[in-house]
């Protein structure tokens, strides 16, 4: 990975030119730059990685109708083919031809970047920056909790990284009566409690499944929100849903899980949710309501900011887990 | 309506005596008193009223398994016969064959009152007397709000009273990003405001429907929760709602309603739910969390105290509207 | 209306050039046919109608990518922006500023027709001609039987025109445990029993609340399917859907409809669904599989057939109501 | 495991004596007369084992209001609490404190059983003896096949005993557009066929993932039914629902499962429903309609009939995977 000099890219009758503002770092942007097994399969480079970021229209193709210069945007990293059976049938999320903002398609980690006009997100003007460049993973964060209503239920959520972090704001502003987060990193377990967590629990030194139970006169909880990737985790969870609960799953895993199917899901009649990106746009109208109304302040979660070109910096605090998000100021 | 003298009343093998510690006024407390034109067809004296309340167990009939003598309960008021096509189908609260309390068996204005186990609710420790009488109400409020999520959705409450103000304090805590409250009476729209809500409007003075509009972006509500029995009231929530939006109706009209079903209904794809009664026994958990909780203090609702005995205070306090929820002291 | 020679229309980048095979007629087309008030004030001739068709791609704009010449196709009439708050939200059917084919845009009547590439379903090979022709209107029909599903269930059908019979062949092919149809035209209730009705009601001679009851041991029936557009039937359904049972209404009323909201809706928990439209495309992937699967035959609505120049004869057979669905023959 | 002469069981206030007229295996029948590590686990002898039947009520205990001497009834084979947080919450299938009928309270094998009247379901006198006591299993196929509609959707049915046959034909009934049947026993597939099924495929001989491609257009299904409780039958169902599918599982598998998370229900936002039991009674209700309605013939699967005193011979069948159903005659 390397920081240089690229050609301002050319613009496509219905794409858009933006500015980059500042961008932020995910997990993925991490696998590319430790260039893991994952990455060494997925990703061909050359190519401008980044897909969170804030920025200024600065100019427009000839087809493009509802985007403007000046227009301050974000935008839905799954680039969407708009005709399989998956965006024909109200799955877009899942379509079956999407390219990847900064894995397929150059990213947002540049001054400049270019977009087709339909993956674009118009800023509400409530919404500063910082908030806006992590729209994307907090749609991720609204999808899983929203996978079901957390009205008056009382949640366990697993893996305390800035997604998890924001289900938390999200659980509680949505009338979750109990809230308890489950991390091994004691940095991002304290940042949990800033976002509501009525209980943090580290998994290293606690048992998660009895204070689960605890909690809630023994019954279980009625919802999980799963983002470790971790199995043991994962077993945790499935183990204190009640009977008739939910899981909602967002982590991704090293290898196959191993789970006790009968027990902790059939004769439980649980419900199991895999997620992935985020619809478009109604998690995006949500992600934005959520932000510009003042029902989840995201702040402790953002922990850093660093010029583009010390994106080093950043990757090496994701790396050691001592850091909720990381802005690169571009 | 009289306040007398009569014996304690006996014990069925699964009736369970209660020593009332306070009751509250409900809207059909007054209508009897009132000897309004239901209330001469529906009620038939001598006849205890009242169903709000909160008591002590004193005695335990020979096959009551669930309750004890001390344990301090509450009661879902519709006494349902359990076998009806409706409560055979997981829809007790709209059982054919229910006895109301209070109208069809004797109330809860009283020192004591009889019940069977089968609708008691043990009250959560947490929740002192004044918030335990009223989650009767409040469970309406909450199948009104509940009917479908809220989360990140734009809200219109018509009709502020007790439980138009509990919906709006639980629609904030379920995460609705907007609030709007529409009542003639300026008290109740004070105490709407308490209760959370983002904008309250006099509808003699205002135009809901416009503020409405302009504070939406012009896409109207996602939401309408209708409590104020107003056609008027009723076809301009109906106008606001944004195309594909819903509305839940807990109101009860004076005659028959005249609404333009094609353009304000069929062509905008609209959800329609006549909301009653409660589901028993999930409502009451609802309710209980929201409460001990926090998440929503009813506090600003409950305005008005009195001895049993001045229950005509209430009543006429009631009729005025310049009262929030009114609790008797037994 | 005049049938007359038109120049063939333009190109767009985007559009398709689509040489009509057969078309057929629909209530709107009716309407402006007779120039009713509605049409008066909605119609701005001079306009081609029509808006069910199915016919064969001769020419694609430069940009269209899925649609190729020769591909035999129909078209979804409602053609939508694509970026209103509702097309942002999954909900395109209710578009905000959506084009009707056939009214605001040149319509099927006619040898070509020119269609933007996002509307056009490309035909499954199974599916004869007169059959696809009907899917636009087959498809309100089944967003109307499935607005939640109807297996093991009892449904009352409130009018048998075309869209009313596809929705009791569709019932039936969902396991519906009973579909009764209620209609005063003898004709079309004798189309209704080759379409699988159990029963086939005439409310000019029977009283169908008292039949609904009979037939569902008294406790109504779950599902009301209301296409009629008369108040009479809209409340005759209201009255016999069983407490905590649901309604679809996709009839259109002459004038604001009068409804017993306490008694009908509210104290029985009833469930309203407006319906309009389609979901592009799920609802067009049901409607194939429902016809390319034998699981409805829709063959004994499909009743007339005429040479397009002959469209007054089924104007007329429309308006008289002997007829289920008329084909024009380009 | 041994036929003997038993006391006729004594009676509670609420319960209620019943006369078996004839009764059916089930898979944990044969487990207990197998005597498998689950049952050594499970089950307490001595216990009268059964809980599938047909019988006529022939005495009642005093507090029983809802059945009469002379009613032919089956039951609930869960004997639930009734006050736990699931039945307390609308999930009685998933009650805490169940007792299973033919394991913790004497069962159906034998000449009268005892059951508290709860539990008893009034067979609909259309509904033969032999279907009748089928209605236990069906209701597991019901709530597999119902826990989303199927309607216009293609389905694939991992496993054909009796419960994955039976969901053969409730699939076919409620409009599934393509119903594929993987089962190793081509005794079963045949059944399979007779139900309803499309295509049946031995999973032995044929590659069920490379057929269910080919029958979906490279789709894939939108609906997997796990019965088989195979870990490689999962495996195959996960890998061939098309994203934004679901999975129902009813089937119980030996030992931990090992499923791939990300690819298979994570990156395609796969939703799994852990199934058992039944609706107390919706279930029992849709189970009625169907049979009753002729709306599913279960005849095909039942396909042995022994005096109840040769049950020997039906486990041998059952064991050898020789039969459907197996009904034993009291």
């Amino acid at each position: 990975m390397e920081f240089s000099e690229v050609p301002t890219p050319k613009l496509g009758l219905r794409d858009v030119l933006i500015k980059v503002r500042i961008a932020s770092i995910c997990g993925t942007d991490v696998h590319i730059y430790d260039w893991t097994r994952w990455a060494q399969h997925r990703f061909t480079p050359p190519r401008i990685i980044g897909h969170e970021f804030v920025g200024d229209v600065t100019r427009v193709g000839e087809e493009v109708t509802q985007i403007k210069v000046g227009d301050r945007v974000s935008a839905e990293s799954h680039l969407t083919c708009g005709h399989c059976y998956q965006c024909s049938n109200g799955n877009s999320e899942v379509c079956r031809n999407f390219k990847l903002l900064g894995v397929d398609h150059d990213g947002a980690f540049a001054e400049y970047l270019v977009l087709p006009e339909h993956v674009l997100w118009k800023n509400d003007s409530n919404i500063p920056d910082e908030w806006a460049t992590i729209q994307e993973p907090f749609g991720n964060a609204v999808d899983t909790v929203l996978a079901e209503d957390v009205a008056a239920k009382t949640v366990l959520i697993l893996g305390a990284g800035p997604i998890g972090l924001f289900a938390t704001g999200i659980a509680r502003a949505c009338g979750a009566s109990l809230v308890m987060v489950s991390d091994p990193n004691n940095y991002r377990l304290a940042i949990s409690k800033q976002m509501g967590a009525h209980i943090a629990v580290n998994p290293r030194r606690q048992d998660v499944v009895q204070l689960a139970f605890d909690a809630t006169q023994n019954n279980g909880v009625d919802v999980v929100l799963e983002f470790s990737g971790n199995n043991q985790a994962l077993n945790q969870g499935l183990k204190v849903i009640t009977p008739g609960g939910r899981i909602s799953i967002l982590g991704i895993y090293e290898r196959r899980v191993n789970i006790d199917l009968n027990k902790d899901v059939i004769f439980k009649k649980i419900r199991i949710y895999g997620i992935t990106g985020r619809k478009v746009f109604s998690t995006w109208y949500k992600t934005s309501r959520f932000l510009s109304s003042g029902l989840v302040d995201p702040g402790p979660v953002i922990t850093h900011h660093f010029p583009l070109k010390d994106y080093e910096k950043g990757m090496k605090l994701m790396k050691d887990g001592k850091c909720g998000k990381v802005i690169l100021n571009v």
